[in-house]
């Protein structure tokens, strides 16, 4: 790593990226990526860990078709008038114009919901709970990002549930909710729950809740959202059902996903000037071992490779044999994450014992290899809670507790993120209209404002999340 | 089920993936699947052992994005002049004309060889060996039909490497042979391997070998290839490496495949008239346990809890306590392929035994509680090597092996796959020409020739496979 991340994370985060071989960004197409492997393995684990949370919220995993017919994505208008600037079209098959032209996915309710009104017969069918992951598109026009603004989002894992009734719903969201919040504390990512404003909320939803991360740039990160689609869609694409007494009802619907960005919050979150920062769940490798090699003496390579073996059936493990000088195995090891590092030379052969690097802190201890089950057991849950800890003391300074007008805008000029009080939607855009590029992102839920409307003085109701957004 | 699979094959094979929940066909594009829940999880289970296989053999995985800009398509003029009627093409973003137009993958060579041309340095970079599971697509005219010929292709396991010779390349086709041989073996499913004939192989490969399963209808199915690409690809991509020597040299392709078509296989070789019967390790459920309630009597539904428990550690297990008669159970069941069912009622309980029913035979007895963990695992493989043994010689009761021409023809009369001595692709060619819709699909590996030419009366150094295609 060349670039520091204090003060450079924009080129910090691409630098990053690519020397751990997380993604290539080199595809010729604008806004698409390659995953390679190492890349790879990260994401598969960030994503099977969030298809286990969501199998254990009762969804079921299914897989429905990339392309959507166009009489079919433009059925539910506020959904059409949202997405139509951005959905890409295939109007050609071979040298052939097609006679329906189809969207490729820019989210999957479109898709879903017609099949939803053929599986769907009574309120015995109801919940009708969900999931898939699949790739979908947004023609951006915007300045692409890697992961965090990608014309193909190669991963969207989103959730779709048909509902009997509002109380499904609200038990719905609120599966979701601990659900998600418990994803974000196993990625050691900080979060703030908003109900967005209305102009920006999922295009036909009634409410969108959203999750977002204060990245080490101060600008807000939304890496989740969750959807309460009310009874707009079922209508659309005629999903009901027969009720107790016998008698067509509309179902409710909501929709709930997380992408690839979340890697991007995870990796900015946690990452140094030496690469990635992982949390031991989702590293690749959790334990690299490191032979020291000293005047040929090739005992530690023996003993390593040994330790490896005993501690693969544990975690996941590297020995690194490969003929290199320690220094540039640790740099390679350092920069891909890995939370643990065990390097065994000549002396701890001696002592039995080995040195314990940790990659979030940087500190060292020998530990005797007797005890070195219980410590690794140990220090993972320590790694763990220390970088949630770190990163949610981050967050918490990133952001500023305004109380007028003019801390708002001294907030906006620092380049802290802002909570203001506000009585309502209007009010917050009469404030937005005074600032630069700052936004109100939404309503933080689940803490009170105190005071009064920084806008125009009666008694506040909402607290309103003001930033820069990616 | 309503159809008998002898005789209607085909209405037999829409009607059980429909009943079972394997995949819905309504979607409203042609030739475009939705995997129903427990469809997805056969779907999962077959292609995560794939996945483990390739992983064993070297390949890391990876993902490439789903859109090919048209110039980076086009430059192998085979492969091109191969795929472009089926291209479709993206040509549209919200309302603006693309500049480029964006094929969507027929698969991925044209892709990745870019990718590789950025990766590979040197000879010690070599060989790279790298797999992804993704959709592809074909703007298909023909007929389509679910999993056997489907517009988007909803899983697709590619496997592309990068040689420095022709005896890497070697050893490669050598490893993916050995897996894809051990693969059919743990679906059960029989298959006969045969180098495509030239007119017939793969749009840019030098050579093409392919699996071939003998379907009920004794229609063959194609269902995996795997290419030696030569140099050509390499040559388009500028995919170079620097030997031992210093100097630069073009990199030798391979690439291979499996896809959902598998599935059609799997479900076609071992299905009956009561729906998919399922080799034990790809079942979603390996065993269903019924109690049986007589007069009020719960007692069994409480053991059939326990029991289902106990078992769960080591298989995937249902107990169906549903509200229903034991014959709708065993139908639902049946239906969905579950290997073996255990039947629990008052008797077995006085006896402390099951009743076990195998989904394969219908053979049903009593076993005792305490050796029920031996005789289940000694059932599986019992019912893997059976479902085994049954569809091989299913298939090899559909080939002849034909002498002359007459005979061929007799063959093909009688609906018979056939078997053919041949001295070279120009006499394949002759004969197909005689024959009513019957192919050259291949020349058969791993099998000699005995007699002469049908053709040309030369000696034989062929052995040709001939059918019908699906």
């Amino acid at each position: 790593m060349e670039i520091k991340k204090e003060g450079n994370f924009s080129e910090w985060y691409h630098e990053v990226l690519e020397e751990a071989e997380v993604v290539d960004a080199r595809y010729n197409m604008k806004g698409a990526l390659v995953w390679r492997p190492f890349g790879f393995q990260l994401r598969k684990l960030v994503f099977t860990h969030l298809g286990n949370l969501m199998e254990a919220t009762g969804h079921q995993e299914t897989l429905f078709p990339l392309m959507i017919p166009e009489g079919q994505l433009m059925k539910e208008a506020d959904h059409l008038e949202g997405f139509s600037p951005e959905v890409y079209w295939v109007t050609k098959g071979g040298d052939t114009k097609l006679e329906v032209p189809l969207a490729i996915r820019p989210t999957s309710e479109t898709a879903m919901y017609p099949m939803f009104a053929l599986w769907i017969r009574s309120h015995a069918d109801l919940p009708l709970k969900i999931f898939q992951t699949v790739n979908i598109f947004r023609y951006e026009t915007k300045h692409t990002r890697p992961l965090i603004r990608d014309r193909e989002v190669s991963t969207f894992k989103e959730a779709h549930c048909a509902h009997a009734d509002q109380a499904q719903v609200d038990e719905e969201m609120a599966l979701i909710r601990d659900a998600y919040n418990r994803f974000m504390d196993a990625l050691c990512i900080p979060y703030i729950i908003s109900r967005r404003v209305s102009w920006d909320k999922f295009p036909g939803a009634n409410v969108t809740y959203s999750y977002d991360q204060v990245m080490p740039d101060n600008k807000t990160l939304q890496n989740a959202t969750t959807h309460d689609l009310g009874q707009g869609f079922a209508k659309m694409y005629d999903v009901n059902y027969e009720d107790e007494g016998g008698k067509q009802q509309l179902c409710h619907m909501s929709s709930h996903g997380i992408s690839s960005r979340i890697l991007a919050g995870m990796i900015g979150a946690h990452g140094d000037d030496k690469g990635l920062v992982l949390p031991p769940l989702f590293a690749p490798v959790q334990i690299v071992v490191v032979p020291i090699v000293f005047k040929g003496n090739k005992e530690p390579e023996a003993k390593a490779l040994e330790l490896a073996g005993e501690l693969s059936g544990e975690y996941r493990v590297e020995c690194d044999c490969r003929d290199r000088s320690p220094g540039d195995k640790y740099y390679h090891w350092e920069l891909r994450g890995v939370p643990i590092r065990l390097e065994l030379g000549p002396r701890d052969m001696e002592n039995n014992a080995v040195m314990l690097v940790r990659r979030d802190t940087g500190e060292k201890r020998s530990v005797p290899l007797d005890s070195l089950n219980q410590v690794l057991e140990e220090t993972m849950l320590a790694i763990e809670h220390d970088m949630r800890k770190k990163a949610w003391a981050r967050q918490d300074k990133a952001i500023v507790a305004a109380q007028s007008v003019d801390e708002v805008l001294d907030a906006e000029k620092k380049g802290f993120v802002a909570k203001v009080p506000l009585c309502c939607e209007d009010c917050g855009k009469a404030l937005e209209d005074k600032l630069g590029s700052y936004e109100v992102r939404g309503f933080i839920v689940g803490e009170k404002p105190k005071g009064n409307c920084v806008e125009c003085g009666k008694p506040a109701k909402e607290l309103g999340l003001l930033s820069n957004a990616y």
